[in-house]
């Protein structure tokens, strides 16, 4: 048998070997049988019963999510079971099965009704598509007698074949006993996407209906340098895909060629992504997000709950330093116990630390009095705040105020606390325009180059048809960048960055040229990235960002690190 | 009789005195009597009737507004037509008739439930709910017997008192005869404002429902600076309102103490924007938006009728420049015959530069060549084109190519044309950053301010949630206005400002020290800015704009300038 090869896109520069594993295939149901061939009553039996397996599923599932991965990401199950009980929804299926069809039929039909609503919504109901799309596809799979392919207990080395990922089917999923993953669907964007670069798992992704043709337990070699799947790979590719990931994975800080010492952190999500930037070598966390505390769920988390979640963070990086960016929410995400507004351009919305200093005060207080007892917690490693979409002196003087406001209240109540260091995103142009006077008043800047470029450029990240002009390589972009290094020169304020561009391997030598401190990115390139400092020469990487900040045109830097690659 | 004072928000610094004339007063329906006394069958003969009496008089609204405003603004009336034909509608208010209801309830309730609709959707769609209103309330009034104001035969010197003014109002008024109005809702940026501002007529917004105390033909003074509605006005009232204006309108180009000649031009956003910015002494128009002439029609406006319309502006300003601003339009405009998407945040998507570059070249082509032959007519003044909402180079680049390509076109048919001046808006931070390469490509820069603040303080202007955010004197805004004019600086690009900080008189002195050789406003300030830069010393101002600049807050700012206006 010969090696077959399947086109895709590449999500994380690893390559691995498993056999395949199909996820819960779309079972195409055949045309339904002629009404008076139904038997209305026996199809809602099966559907009663169908229901009740898929909710003894989800309770199953829902505990081992929350022992695993915590109880917030186990919440989402609690709204799958919502679904499974709501009247509309059981009283719409129980109609079409009146009306001759059998209980799949009918079930699809239903479901598929309310998927075409939500999606026609916009922001956090859309989101909603994808929660009654599992639902469906559970109770298809339960009444055509299926058995659900148990992601937490796959065979070691398994390479799973889906044809999406969702949240809750990643929050199952065991990376240990995983060795890569491929989908039908998807892009470099997609949920599937982000999960497998932090955790750093060979992924391909978007490789169309031809991947239905791989069957379970044949043997794939996944590519997810070059976004390729190869099916029955010969020994050679077997062991280029083996050895794909030959980058040294390094534990202790790296420094450059000349010496200066660059941070390399972590960007991190949720609890599972912890581990996997430790192992990857990542020095610290640069960018904690905190929303997947406060996501899927029916209340925010308590003092405690923080308290705990950014203590696992320091003990994680017993010697590293742990940047905790506080709650980072608008108009654009589905946390149902907020009252986030409709807004016509969420982006350009009370999000960050605008939704903080007001609407979302309690909440604030909550998280900082959490942080300010986790600083306080002895690991050997610092533990760092960081405020999301500041545009204003006001807004980091009105935070660092309630910081010592609640510092105060804390030793009143005689509760053991430390201040920790205090930063901002710089992620606004604004921040970038005034940088010079948001430096006398934090610790350090982090930049978030994803934001930071669909702001300069006026382009939104997740529309196709601005996309290229949104990229980060534009030379607005950069020189964005190089005013806010410029104006924490010769302050105490060190300079760091968080967007997807700090984690691209080939950008590391621009970037310390344009004179930043530290960089952070998902687990995976973490090596890659620390590789490229070593390589790199100051004096040199200077010279390149001097050329590139000097460019008209994106095509323009292009050509400048083409050039400095091929010299 | 002694005076009565109502207070609103005042939208333009101009006074008048007239009487009252109360517009299309919502008429509150009665309860309904009982289902069993409503004659169900003439009923649906009353509604018919009076769907026959709208569609006559929206056809003379129709031919009105055609001969006086333009073919382009008649076509609103062609919507409202279509909806007092929709079947979905008169089916739905037949039904209603058919429960019980009399026609006017029916109406009310049909049009109610599609006006909520309408509402829940956004951009837009949205804005179709104020025409569903419109003809709501159209049909509401011709079944209760009511005679329609007619806005283009007013008797002169009438101050119109409204709920509100829809755009369809605004385009019958005639404003030769109308002394000011009052409206019981609406802000600073209503229609009415906007209309006010750009007809120069004293105006006051929001007042409230102690609007209706006030009866027709009652005299009122109207203080559009203080925002005061004052009923019965005594004599001294009465000559300090008509007196209100008093500040000198200058038809001649004015210059600062020192002798620094300015341009003072007018912002003109439909035909009749044109006539008032010359009567209050406009050197020409900064910006023309051309939207309108694509707006409310089934197709865009062919060469012709562009050139005809550009040809009339410059005709306006025989001596002065005419500054001709590319279309600019984007995914929340309601523009039928063009395919603009649904975007999640339209403000960062596919509008201005970015779509005549490619999904509506065709249109752009057509602008251009209009441009280029408008550009020939001599009537001692210029024509110049500019470009909405640039980020890169690139795109400058490629609009001059298609400029020069499409005069070889007009060369080679032996069509008359020049080649007009070319600029940008600067509306984007990205402008700003690469202010120094666009100032390469072109002859002018004209500052946008409201994108500009909107993208630099990533704060939607008309999301209530963040105005404060994104006010232009944030220090940021500043900083970003002075990169642009620093980049232009010794080069031969002269830099305008054509947002609505242009036109604020307090801000005049500011603006010139920042650098600024030319402003454009509504026709309504052009006379107090040209005042404003008579009084201001270059010197003086410069010192005053580096205060400004140096300030850390918007609050900082506000003291330099009421410091300033102290001293």
């Amino acid at each position: 048998m010969t090696e077959r090869r399947l086109g895709g896109v590449g999500v994380t520069p690893l390559s691995g070997v498993g056999d395949v594993v199909w996820y819960a295939p779309d079972a195409e149901l055949d045309d339904p049988p002629a009404p008076e061939d139904v038997d209305a009553e026996a199809e809602t039996t099966r559907f009663e019963e169908a229901r009740t397996t898929a909710r003894e599923e989800l309770q199953l599932e829902r505990e081992r999510t929350a022992e695993r991965v915590g109880e917030d990401e186990a919440a989402v199950f609690d709204a799958h079971v919502q679904f499974l009980d709501d009247p509309q929804i059981t009283d719409g299926v129980e109609e079409k099965i009146a009306e001759g069809l059998p209980a799949e039929h009918a079930v699809q039909r239903t479901f598929d009704r309310f998927v075409e609503q939500f999606e026609g919504m916009e922001g956090r109901m859309a989101e909603r598509a994808d929660d009654l799309r599992d639902v469906r596809d559970r109770l298809v799979r339960v009444l055509a007698g299926g058995e659900r392919v148990n992601l937490a207990e796959l065979p070691e080395g398994s390479v799973v074949f889906a044809e999406r990922l969702t949240p809750s089917d990643t929050a199952q999923l065991d990376p240990e006993r995983v060795a890569g993953f491929v989908t039908v669907t998807g892009g470099r964007t997609s949920h599937a996407a982000i999960f497998a670069r932090s955790l750093a798992l060979p992924a391909v992704v978007g490789v169309g209906e031809e991947l239905y043709d791989v069957e379970d337990g044949e043997t794939v070699a996944v590519d997810g340098t070059d976004g390729v799947v190869v099916v029955d790979p010969d020994e050679s590719t077997r062991e280029a895909a083996v050895d794909g990931d030959d980058v040294t994975v390094r534990h202790d800080p790296v420094s450059t060629a000349d010496g200066v010492e660059i941070e390399v952190a972590g960007n991190v999500g949720t609890r599972a992504d912890l581990a996997p930037a430790a192992d990857r070598g990542a020095d610290g966390i640069g960018l904690f997000r905190t929303e997947f505390l406060f996501l899927d769920r029916q209340s925010p988390p308590d003092e405690q709950e923080q308290y705990e979640a950014y203590v696992e963070a320091l003990e994680t990086f017993p010697e590293g330093r742990v940047v905790v960016r506080t709650l980072d929410v608008g108009g654009d995400k589905p946390i149902d116990y907020l009252d986030l507004p409709e807004e016509e351009n969420p982006f350009l919305g009370e999000r960050g630390i605008r939704r903080s200093l007001s609407p979302d005060a309690d909440l604030f207080e909550t998280q900082l009095r959490a942080l300010l007892r986790a600083a306080a917690h002895d690991t050997g490693g610092d533990l760092a705040v960081m405020l999301p979409l500041v545009s204003t002196v006001d807004e980091v003087v009105a935070a660092r105020e309630r910081l010592e406001l609640f510092a105060d209240d804390l030793e009143r109540e005689g509760i053991e606390y430390a201040v920790p260091e205090f930063g901002v995103m710089v992620e606004t142009p604004a921040a970038a325009f005034m940088a010079a006077d948001l430096a006398e008043e934090v610790d350090f800047f982090s930049i978030g180059t994803n934001d930071l470029a669909q702001y300069v450029m006026a382009a939104e990240r997740g529309n196709e048809r601005v996309a290229d002009l949104g990229d980060y390589r534009q030379p607005a972009v950069l020189r964005a960048i190089r005013a806010t290094v410029d104006a924490a020169e010769g302050t105490d304020v060190w300079v760091g960055m968080c967007g997807e561009m700090a984690g691209d391997p080939e950008l590391t030598e621009l970037l310390l040229g344009l004179g930043l401190d530290e960089l952070s990115m998902s687990a995976v390139t973490v090596p890659q990235v620390k590789q490229a400092v070593t390589e790199t020469n100051t004096e040199a990487a200077r010279k390149l960002a001097d050329s590139a900040l000097s460019a008209s045109t994106k095509d323009e830097v292009e050509q400048v690190l083409t050039q400095n690659t091929q010299s």
